[in-house]
């Protein structure tokens, strides 16, 4: 049985006894836990591959253990923990990842680990045999401010981790390789130069990403669960500029102008208008320009700006629109460019590809917080997961997110356990739902 | 004869030489003297009451004495040289300032003082006697670069200096006050502070400030000489922000965003069109944003920005329009950050009053270069001027713009001597037009 308040007006109505109600009391003595033994009044602290990440690996497989679960680690050290099913393949996977940024929260991607473990736990407790082998898996170094490169850990498990990044990539405090840090804490670098994999795309039945929600949609929408959808993809140009001329304020008249800041404030309102037009037509869409400066060695209130750095995020769940928006963006630039006499220079371009969620996940999840009378819209998720890298392989995949306070990311991120009470109810009975060969 | 060529596809016809065409050679020979002795290759400086504007001062007062005219300095050190006419008052005056800011240019004020030399200088050669006595003055300490307060010298001169500012008021070079400054250079601090005038405005005709214009519209209308209608008053917010709300850039539906950028930009543009649409109205304004910056220490690319801090600065040559604007902004800016849930703090209002040029000597001007065929459109001004102090006490005042390629206050500024002469045919031929008590 699920404990704490339930947030919002509908009543959960948990599944039968019978079932194996998910083990949440299991999920608070962890949290707690992994807040003692990774917190300070600064936030939590897990870094990749370090300590902090080391501990909450530590306390989850002594957990693992205690329930009897099969436990191993791989070569890059991800961590997965077993219940044995009525039939062993394709198995169910549940998982997400322990690192945290510097100074985060505690409940990020650990929500997800722990959620894995309530269910099974559930089951366990009510001697419920799930229908397949159900793995939770901890992976590792998801947080990409320690070794600047995604999902070393899921890459790693299915042998995609290119061999130069064991080298190339060091963490961010101490300069130290990705491929020293996976041997620190027991791993095989050698393995993982030899792109050996511990997972197999084809014996994975499906995969699922429980993780706190990181913005403000189910605040808004008042639900306790959001049923993803896809992961957005996006392109940026982090360094972008705006050439202009400086003049004199007083002395400039406005059509002669070469003024970066107008031209800037016109590319970002036109941007807010492509944004709503296509959201009108039900596209998928983010666009934040979320640095902008003049330079502060040349600008003064008194003369008109001749140059504004500036970044720009664009991310959609769809590749065409993403498309569509590069498009328009630049030809944007160009209308504003020749109206008001200046030049723009996007430098660098990155991207990165959207990943859909399966639909008949998507569709199961949803129908099984229906049945619960879980209110659980369907949302896009706005950041990356491992879950990407498990969907862009063709896995069945689903992400489960947790209403969440205050935004991720940051010591304040509060996550209300009667919310993830309700996640892993739908989780619990969705689990015991997937008969036959692939959900 | 005004020497070198003519810009622009209009030939000067000069005024007969009966009429004592300007001694632009004279001009010219002393830009070269101000270049060779207060110049190097980071630009030309004359420090108020330093020693760059002491040496312009006794260039300037050698050439006066040479040329026969009447010298006498005041207790601000302004310097008086002045020609003697047929009757003595109200006289005519030709002036502007010989300081610059650092690492400025040659011509800036200077322009002023020497095309009242030649002015005189041709009458001189040529054995005119004007209707009036003419005096050019040099003004001392117009830069407020040097001092941080407007008009020093001309004010001095009319006993408007507050007292107090011979003490409070220091040069940012060397932190000395206003008071030891003009003690230093001979001046009398004890008769400023009893607020002794060595101006009346009764007793002047008319006052002409001829000096380089400071923007590029001169060069955009392909006219060698704007004649200035009125020098632009303002209104500014120097230190104002947007506070919104951080968040994250990928997870943050645009409806639930309070987004700084956004809304800054939403205001520049909204700015922008009421300056269109007052300008084809018929009403002088600039509105410049001209500094704009989130905040490093919290922005990123990733994020919704919380903070923009930004200056704004608006001109014009009408109080009206400026409270006008004042108040469409102020009714903008709450409609925007109601749109965007964001909240705008201006910060401290400065401001100044516009300075209206008078209609008759506007008109004498004007018709002046008409009848010299030389292309001479009225324009505003949009810094400010010594001329400002003179009209706003009365005096019939006028200013004479000389095209300038590269703005002012740099070292690139840049007036071709040919459009010098063709202002000073202008002015020396608008002097002798000027008969009766005033023009």
């Amino acid at each position: 049985m699920p404990t704490g308040r339930l947030a919002g007006a509908v009543p959960l109505r948990p599944p039968a006894a019978a079932l194996g109600a998910p083990d949440v009391a299991l999920a608070e003595r962890l949290f707690a836990g992994l807040r003692a033994g990774t917190g300070d009044r600064g936030g939590i602290t897990r870094a990749s591959y370090g300590p902090g990440e080391a501990f909450a690996h530590a306390l989850v497989r002594q957990e693992a253990l205690s329930l009897g679960l099969e436990v191993h680690t791989d070569a890059a050290s991800n961590l997965y923990m077993t219940l044995r099913g009525r039939t062993a393949e394709p198995g169910l996977m549940i998982g997400s990842h322990l690192d945290s940024v510097p100074c985060g929260g505690n409940f990020d991607g650990a929500a997800g680990v722990l959620m894995g473990l309530s269910v099974v736990s559930g089951y366990l407790r009510a001697g419920v045999v799930p229908p397949r082998d159900i793995t939770v898996m901890a992976i590792r170094a998801e947080e990409s401010a320690w070794f600047n490169a995604s999902y070393i850990g899921s890459r790693a498990a299915f042998g995609l981790l290119d061999p130069s990044e064991l080298d190339a990539v060091v963490r961010s405090d101490d300069g130290r390789s990705l491929g020293e840090h996976v041997r620190a804490v027991g791993g095989d670098p050698a393995a993982l130069r030899a792109r050996s994999a511990s997972l197999d795309p084809a014996r994975i039945g499906l995969f699922i990403e429980p993780h706190i929600e990181q913005g403000p949609f189910l605040i808004a929408r008042d639900a306790p669960v959001g049923i993803v959808t896809g992961i957005r993809g996006s392109f940026r140009h982090r360094r972008a500029a705006c050439i202009g001329a400086y003049a004199h304020s007083g002395a400039t008249p406005r059509t002669l102008r070469q003024d970066a800041v107008s031209a800037i404030a016109a590319l970002v309102v036109g941007l807010n208008e492509l944004w709503r037009r296509l959201e009108d037509a039900g596209e998928d869409l983010t666009v934040t320009v979320g640095q902008i400066a003049t330079d502060p060695a040349e600008h003064a209130f008194s003369k008109v700006a001749g140059r504004v750095d500036f970044s720009l995020d664009v991310r959609s769940q769809s590749d065409d629109t993403l498309r569509d928006v590069r498009t328009s963006l630049y030809r944007l630039a160009a209308d504003i460019a020749a109206e008001y006499r200046v030049g723009f220079d996007f430098g660098p371009l990155t991207d990165s590809r959207p990943a859909v969620m399966d639909a008949g996940v998507v569709a199961g999840l949803a129908g099984t917080a229906q049945a619960l009378g879980i209110a659980a819209p369907l949302m896009a998720c706005g950041a990356g997961h491992d879950a990407a890298v498990f969907a862009n392989l063709g896995i069945p995949t689903g992400m489960l997110f947790i209403r969440n306070q205050n935004g991720s990311h940051n010591p304040d991120e509060a996550m209300d356990i009667a919310d993830f009470a309700a996640a892993a109810a739908i989780l619990s009975r969705f689990c015991l739902s997937c008969e036959g060969s692939r959900p």
